[in-house]
């Protein structure tokens, strides 16, 4: 008995089927449509190959990057697909399959979380915290060996902890939210500050944006860190003191033993991870009096969100 | 078969014999010694009152102001009891009951949080966060019905949550702790702040005081504002939306059905709950679209915290 | 003898020939171009077309929008027109004319500053603080009845004030600038975050914007707050706020008499100056101690610029 | 012509005999007192003194620790001296006089960076300030080589400059003020954060405290931080970096050519001016595109603001 992990990302969609050991059987792909009927159709289509293959599949889960109600079932909303507001993805593609399978929808920081906690670095640890360092900040927690979702399904909103009183205005409304200090974005915005400050380091962040800061983007930035360029390192110094700073906070409410870093962002390794290491000890409360927890990248791969959103689903159907 | 709860305070010591449904059969209280050795001896003497009622004392819950190990049984340090470092406290008592008594440690806000989760207005509740107000900014977490206590049994330290980058200075040696904006001693602050801005307005408060505003204390403002003054008031609003916006800074972590705000400066009642809830609404993430947590005053009254270390050690023996 | 004076705005170039008691007898007004070459050409037509109607215009003012050196003849850099890096404006002009006038360039801000102070709000008073907010924040200081220049031309760079540590990041590569929490821009980013906290409120702003909030502009929120509608009020209420705090900061250090705020925000009157009168109060030093500045929109003009640089030239050429 | 100039400090008076060069003729010092009338004794003492020396003395300037009113003969209040509120000093001094000698008051931190100016580090710049870090942050501004004092007596009081938005509260009654971050007061908070945070470095500094934490006073740290103690260092680095950062908002204001740093806390020179000048640099605005300020430790000693205030006293009489 099988269950199709679905990832719908913003560029595209992935689908999965995998056993009960989490391995992957057979796996699609295809580019993500900006209507939410025709995200449905894509996920159907998915199945219906899958099907092909393989004799049932009466569960499915499905990783989507917007706020998912405590029922697992309904979006309430999403910054990517605007028509997502209380929109029943659970009930549409239940609907479409006629009933035989059985769906659950996760948000998608949570599902790369439970994907690094059964597959990848956080395996064997017992609460867990994983960040998600991409365009934002995305945050999955992991409580007693259960993902841990909240009273409403709104728990590990940690890109939106307040760090900086009367801070950077985020997206949400709300200022000083942690992922306008440590995100992809951020990374962008410490290296554009550090050029215009310091216009005699920039050379090579303007050689590799054309000249026009405005369109400097952070993979330019992670490569010219990893060149040894001194103002793409004091971009990533940044955002690692600010991602420190953050798990800091978070141990002061969980006091997690295991952090998994992923997303895109952590790519450059230890370039982000030892400012966050170094600054997390400096921030964090009763250092010198308590066990620290370990700080670990993510080794799940990208196909952890759809396995994750796989697994979770057939617990939650076994439950 | 009972259990005795013992409360180790600020001023006094406080024990009492519990049955199964956590209903006290006799209860004691000596003032606090300030040698651990003297507090052991404190502790004994109320265990041996307590054999002389009751035939057997199997167990023993202890509520300490101070930070206990994930073992439950050793303090790492506490800021009221100087030579508590790594001190451990559970095979002293041990020791001295002839190891006929198993002793269980926890810590003290942890213990009130658990009061008022079995007894109080948490009862009922599934994930709940108790805010103790005194002197500083205690904390406790109940997720799926359980204290959670964390990897190193540092979880919960919401009075150290950072919210303001290079704020004030914490006894703990960070800077910009929630409890140094809501506390009593914030509340304190925050009136000799408003006597030195509004002089026009600081008749009552002076009077209260003395005419010294070092001798301000806060149980002055508390009464001050009862009777209506207009700065005690503006004291108590701005440790309430400091308040709110801690518990904002929690529910992006944790999202809990239920706060529980308790400690001797919540006997205000809405003088302080109210600033604090419209804040909580103010700095939430997302507020327009999700459900929100109920802000409860506790009800289980003092005895709470020594009733919930009786409960937890049962619990912890039966396990 | 008349005197010229120029203002090179973001989209007009304007000049004016003035006479000895800043009486404006003629003026021209043309697009702005891109190009420092075009922009020279535009003001030498205005000149020669003045030349036309007066026999001698030996003295020349230019109101630019950058930086200006010490030597009153040089750019150093400016925001919009990116050329003018180490750019000899004055050379250029003086050049042009054949060596028959004198040039002197003085920075926009500061030529509506004191052109707020010989005709306007500031006349009369001693020490002036000029506050324009338009899309940033600009600021200009009297001293003593005489405009304030700095040891480096770089006094009363007031919109970059630091206000909030680790706050917004701003264009000038710091963060937490004044000109981030109270100008055009600033108005827009809290009438979105408005908009995304309160949308059960957003109902007139999301008309003025056709429901696209990234396309919504100051003047649509100044519309909606004379009209009543309550988030522009709020908007509103915060930049006003901040810009009292940025008034008392400036009161710590240069402690004038008067403030005068100009711009094209302050066009909605006692809603932007009410929040910033009584925030100004609520932190100014020694508040209850002191005689306080007076606070008053700006009273001259759109020419006022073009007006100070006039009257600023004929001075240095008369020193 | 002789010029008495007095500086009431914390713990002494000090009076001396000017000529018009500043050249000190003969010079007393007695404890302070109190009480005003005491003090006014004392000062009518010294006077006497000096009539017996000096043929004729017919002005007195004279140093007080309190905001001085534009008149320059009131104290509106001290946090010194209790019963300075609103007290006409230069009044009750002259009539002890028989009205012989006209009388100046001036603000201590002024008389201080007046004394730098005509006899110190500021000797020969135009527009100076000067930072006094002592138990607080004094400050006194030179424009165009004249002290400037602003429309109400209340310019330069840059310790009260707001650094951080919801900051550590100040005696003043607001919060973030720079002299909460960068001053001898805030050199031991720093001192004893890091003593808590860094146990394991604190050994040097608990010495010299006698192990508590409490007892720590600025000189210890001063002390330490000569012999190298890193904790000790780590502090100065920390109140460094803050009066870097007060200066560079202080030049977006006045940008000024010289900052002269005084107090007592300077004697450790470059321990405490390198941090600050590489902080100037990294938070001053445009720092890539324009001339920058010297920053230079005081060099006029101990009598400057006794020098300075019978300087300032004798340009006011001739004015």
């Amino acid at each position: 008995m099988y269950t199709l992990g679905i990832d719908i990302g913003g560029t595209k969609i992935a689908g999965a089927v995998c056993d009960e050991n989490d391995k992957i059987l057979s796996q699609w792909r295809v580019p993500t449509p900006t209507e939410p009927e025709d995200i449905n159709d894509c996920i159907i289509e998915i199945y219906n190959e899958a099907l092909k293959l393989h004799d049932e599949i009466p569960t499915m889960g499905i990783s989507a990057a917007g706020n998912v109600k405590a029922d697992r079932r309904t979006i309430s909303f999403s910054a990517n697909i605007a028509k997502w507001i209380d929109y029943p993805l659970a009930d549409r593609i239940e609907e479409l399959t006629d009933h035989k399978c059985k769906v659950v929808v996760e948000n998608d920081a949570n599902c790369a979380g439970w994907g690094e906690y059964i597959l990848g670095a956080g395996k064997g640890s017992r609460n867990m915290v994983m960040l998600t360092v991409g365009t934002g900040l995305g945050g999955a927690i992991v409580i007693n060996g259960e993902l841990y979702r909240g009273s409403f399904g709104m728990a590990a909103e940690l890109g939106h902890l307040p760090m900086v009183s009367d801070g950077d205005f985020c997206g949400c409304g709300l200022r000083g939210c942690a992922e306008r200090y440590t995100s992809g974005n951020a990374l962008e915005r410490f290296a554009r500050a550090g050029i215009r400050r310091m216009p005699q380091k920039a050379e090579r962040l303007l050689e590799l944006c054309g000249g026009d800061v405005h369109a400097l983007e952070g993979k330019m930035v992670s490569q010219a860190a990893q060149e040894g360029d001194e103002l793409a390192l004091y971009a990533f110094g940044k955002i690692g003191e600010w991602l420190g700073r953050t798990m800091a906070a978070i141990a002061a409410v969980i006091d997690p033993d295991t952090f998994v870093i992923g997303g895109g962002v952590v790519s450059v390794g230890d370039i982000l991870l030892e400012p966050a290491r170094y600054n997390y000890v400096r921030f964090l409360q009763a250092a010198a009096y308590r066990e620290h927890a370990q700080i670990l990248p993510a080794t799940a791969g990208g196909d952890a969100g759809m396995i994750g959103a796989a697994d979770l689903a057939l617990r939650a159907v076994n439950a």
